[in-house]
């Protein structure tokens, strides 16, 4: 921990504890995770972490409801209804290019989430849809893309094998993001997740299932890492 | 049945009851399961289905050390070592061509059993070895095979992606198995199983994790119906 | 991929990239598959598949409200509710007879959309129901339509036997539907699934849980392999 | 319980509280679990059981060395190896006629123990082997068997249907025993064990995974009750 | 099959096959399971097996809605809400009395149903409610019932202990029932249901989850057996 | 137990059997479960322990409405709502002191329930809230409060990691709770669960997903021990 | 922590850091994890606690080969076989009796370990063995023994139903380790730890399978507390 | 695919196809997966990958006595047995601190495979071992390393708990590592696994268990990626 003798490093306000401290450690204040906290609540944090932070402040899985009245108690916040996302402030551009590439039309929501999170805390964000392993030319006409980024996020539900191509054609790094997209023995995620931990394309990294969130976040380190 | 009033379709041997019918019914001698049997009751039971059958009669997942031993007391058996398969007498050539596909070399024991059941029972088998995903450029080189193929067996570990790639590529029947190669999150084929049944290639069919056998089977089933 | 150099072989829409290569590779179209798309983003899906190809467009899953909107904006679309299928133009005959064949009356949801699916797309269907192996005899009473079957699609929830026994009666290919019917053990289907792919009658194949539409395209790679 | 003041019910060995009021209570002395015991200190349980019963001591999963040295202390028993069985004392006949069905020869090991466990609790066992229903007619053959039976314990692995089969055949009560025969997706004996809770037919009773002894004992409840 | 040539044993309505045939098999007729039924197809189905049967008639699982319905179609009908039981005509008593034991309160729709279907086919009905293993001596207050009982159905949720406590007091038949009482590592009764399957009392048999009807149809079993 | 002849320690409403001895044994009145029964069963249930005990009676997991019926049913009552908690009277205090720990704002109606039950059953309670794991030094902050804790509740859900921190910090008891905050991969308090019982901190002990319940009457034995 | 400027707390050994700190945070010196270290490691790992701590120090799961070598290099240390357990120092009695209950003999090597780990760190032991849930009258003629103990550490495998019986009887601390004695639907241990994470005995504690050395460890926790 | 006509970028070996072109595509070779490869195989493939590549050649998971055998048949190569590793030719260094950290002594040989697997390929290596988090401070301790490091392979058992504590203290890319190490509710590293997936730590990415290798390329993706 950073904080010194007079800053414990967090703000209690009883029902939560803001971590105020985090930005100067890790280089992004905390983001709130909005299930099960009320708009008050939320508000609450929101405002701690504008206060004591510089970067940007998130809230991420809010339902337009709430985030309409977080916005009200909170302004000069924006609301990205795909993705979910509430956001104060907007990070400077890291000069990193994020290409997010996802297998079907239906994993959507994951990737407006992984993009809108990455756009936010300083990304520069290429996005690529519905290339999924059935029509491998979808993919393959996307080369120059592939080439261009700086980190590739794959999103892919049913039976999860894009990031096994994905990472056997490009050397960057590959965060795999495992959707509940399917039925069946798709099992809501688990078994593209499975898959993607099994992967034979070696280096390969997995966040949880339908974490677009995790998967920007987990990008950001490797961004800010290769400024240094 | 088609077993008549003086046939009830079977032998009582009292350790096993082997279905002496079935070459009549489905086209094929049934064929014995290995574990579990002694060799002699394996061979008692070859020798039942010998002689009231006409086509070949096949032993699975044998030993060696129970495979010789049954040799001796059955004449005119053959044993694929790899394949863990004993047979006895070779059906005519159907005249359908199997392409059996696997991902990596540690798929081997599992394609060695799939062609060496087909070729017993009639099919005519190709093999293509080591075109996993991750160099997708392997897969692609064989467009050939794959164009002539009459159906493809196609047998993957790990994160189970082959049939995926291959079912986008081909119209014919596509069997998909399984394998227990890997560690961790492969949790001994379990992961591949799932994802091939949850393949975004639409019509892929699959069988058991490890289950050479009833891909061949399958594929036969596929091949007796073509020549009808 | 046939694609030549002045077509991709898809088209790109942003929201999705059809594959309108696929009747060229595979023998039929792209299917959409229905869930987390729009009326709209399916609308667009659809004509571009309806331009650049020539034989049936599907799309699976869809809700009947859903289904009104889409057929609104593209017309000569039909709806199969019972299925939940949406599709455009039927493919000519393929002179293959499928028996779609379900254990209970509880599974008709499956055995619908197998069996329109497969019309659909050339197959001639003939349905047999209710044939639950708790009462043999009614199934043992259809064995002139099992002996005319060119395939057999075999829907079971609960413990999934019926296509063992169907196995052990016909040599034709036999593709196991586990449904989600049943409560406690039978785990959504899971053990269904389990049970047809451990069935100890050889050659049998599976697909997803409840995807009457994977049996029906199943069917399909085998008819047409069988007029080559 | 049925112990008196003076006699606690049990006898209190140190590693080991042999429950000598059982016979009183449930109608057969307590058997002893093999696994995990010494020799000495099966050999010190079955000594007491014997002095204070007057019917069958029973020691189960017992392997030929501990059995070998446990009868050299307690004269008297008698081993069946196949069944893995260590008996002392034959219970009066009761006049129930039991059927072991099983479906494979594999399923040898957990049919032998059912039997035997039965016959020396007094039960009429009568075999039925390798009737699995991928050859229905070898189960067919064998109504006179099944009519006549008190009671049917129904022993399968791989998907488990017999007992599914059995019970649509048979009013009488049927056990159903899953085993661990099979591989891959039978995930030794739990794909039976679910098919069988799941069976569509009405009023079948299960046990544990490989547990001809369970099975035994479930039909000798039911053959006491019978004769009150 | 007891059918002869001019009976084929069902009925084929086209979306189901009554099995007219099994009263005469199994000693009951088919019981209608209701879920995925129409009001329509049950009332169908109701009709063919009342007037090809003697005996009662059951649909399970009905809803209140529904029920009302089929009741309006088929004359005669009861409707038990509690065990959400559709039921024609109530059999013979068969003198044998059946102790139904729940373990906790909430597990009442599951006794309800097990009761209900037991009096409906013959069998007399015991109720013991609310003797969970945490206060043992209200089940030891009942042991007058317990000794009376021809079998003991017992109904467990949560850690499902309490047919291991009842089969070590009675010598009975005992058929276990777990229920999907309780939250977290309960898990909707798979954890009740393992843990009665792994009983150390000896003899105890297992139904599937929250399966009243399945406990009342296997002592069914048992009565009809200790009739002959 | 400890009823004597004339009582025998519960009373039989019908439905239900309150364990009216429990007191007796363990100090407490026996706990109602509040899902599965209906307010006027609740309301019978509780009139008898109330009349039969001298401490606290409790209802867990009580929706508003019914324990609005239920108070009205039974004067004196209290209703914690964010607790989910009914009770009546409050057991004098046992001078002991509960830090009920959480790792986030989400886990807060487990902590509730925690706190409340514990307070009506003598415990004082001290909360500490929103120290995850990401953020140390708000729980190191708190090292006074830990130090002074006589037991620690210690409630997280997603990784569950906190627990194995406190374990590291303190040495006396910590009672881990899982809860089901979380999506994907946390498996609804599963994750949280495994990784409590698999905690490197030595001598932690856990409790059934979300049951603040559970802990506090964990923590409750703990107290009545300490005072002996 | 409580190590002061001068010292880490720790002592860095290149391959291992022993928490030299963890005596004075928590009351006992770390407990060495045996599997996974080699002799040479485990010497020097017991050798620094030895020297930095005055408590007992312990090392679990030890081998007896490993055992002898680890005793060879640091002087003084005794080796209990039974509980696989090497100790060094005992620890002043704490004048705390624990009760260590198993429910069969096979559970015997978890029970030896909660008793040996217990005495050495200052706890009172008694045992009472083979007294499983089948047999009631074994576990309620130990009355007293229930009565005077400080806290319970319950033993059971299989169905794992006995701490919900215990705890039904006595008001002190109950801790439950599941064991993976039986086969089958136990799964090595599981069904035993989910049923007494679900018991319907109120403030039952659970540890990790087989971890006889958790409980242990979480009784000290109680006792440290208790002397306050 | 970067190959030309001329080069179809692999070599047809018959038992396996090396994939002599990624080295073009990703910066490294391929690298050989030692299990179910004969060392005869190896060698071939070994000795195809140094021919057609320039970088360093590894093979994974090779027992010694393999690859004793292997090394003489391919001269030039080293291998480091705790890692398991084979290698030939080392990388030049990318300039790329990489600290690997590990939470146990247990969890040596995974760390070994992460860092010999990191060092051939040109990062340098820091390690980290020993700093469970049930003694944070010996964690607290090394903030140096820390904070120089470009990116932490965290590499934990049990609960795996660390990378979510690591994840806190730093901004730099964390890969986490699940192992096997533990028992029972460890599940062999599944625990570890859902754990690390489930980390309230943002932007945490997870590999395989056990897979130190996976852990080494994932940073060596992000090595690359910086110097760009």
């Amino acid at each position: 921990m950073t904080a010194d003798a007079g800053d414990p490093g967090f703000e209690d306000l009883g029902y939560a504890r803001p971590d105020t401290d985090r930005e100067a450690r890790l280089g992004l204040p905390e983001v709130v995770y909005g299930p099960g906290k009320s708009a008050a609540q939320m508000a609450g944090v929101v405002t701690s972490l504008l206060a004591a932070n510089s970067g940007p402040v998130l809230a991420t899985r809010v339902e337009p409801d709430v985030a309409a009245r977080v916005r009200a108690a909170v302004p000069g916040g924006g609301y990205d209804e795909p993705a979910r996302l509430l956001s104060w402030r907007r990070a400077e551009p890291l000069g990193f290019g994020l290409l997010v590439v996802s297998a079907g039309t239906s994993d959507a929501p994951v990737a407006a989430e992984a993009a809108a999170v990455a756009e936010v805390i300083g990304l520069s964000v290429t996005r690529l849809t519905d290339v999924g392993v059935a029509g491998l030319h979808r993919l393959l006409a996307a080369r120059a893309e592939l080439a261009a980024a700086d980190a590739v996020v794959c999103i892919a539900g049913m039976e999860g094998a894009l990031p096994s191509v994905v990472g056997g054609l490009v050397g960057c790094p590959v965060i795999a993001v495992p959707t509940s997209v399917g039925y069946g023995a798709t099992f809501e995620g688990v078994t593209a997740l499975l898959a993607m931990l099994s992967s034979c394309a070696a280096g390969i990294t997995v966040v949880n299932i339908d974490s677009g969130f995790s998967a920007a976040m987990a990008a950001h380190r490797i961004a800010v890492r290769s400024r240094r």
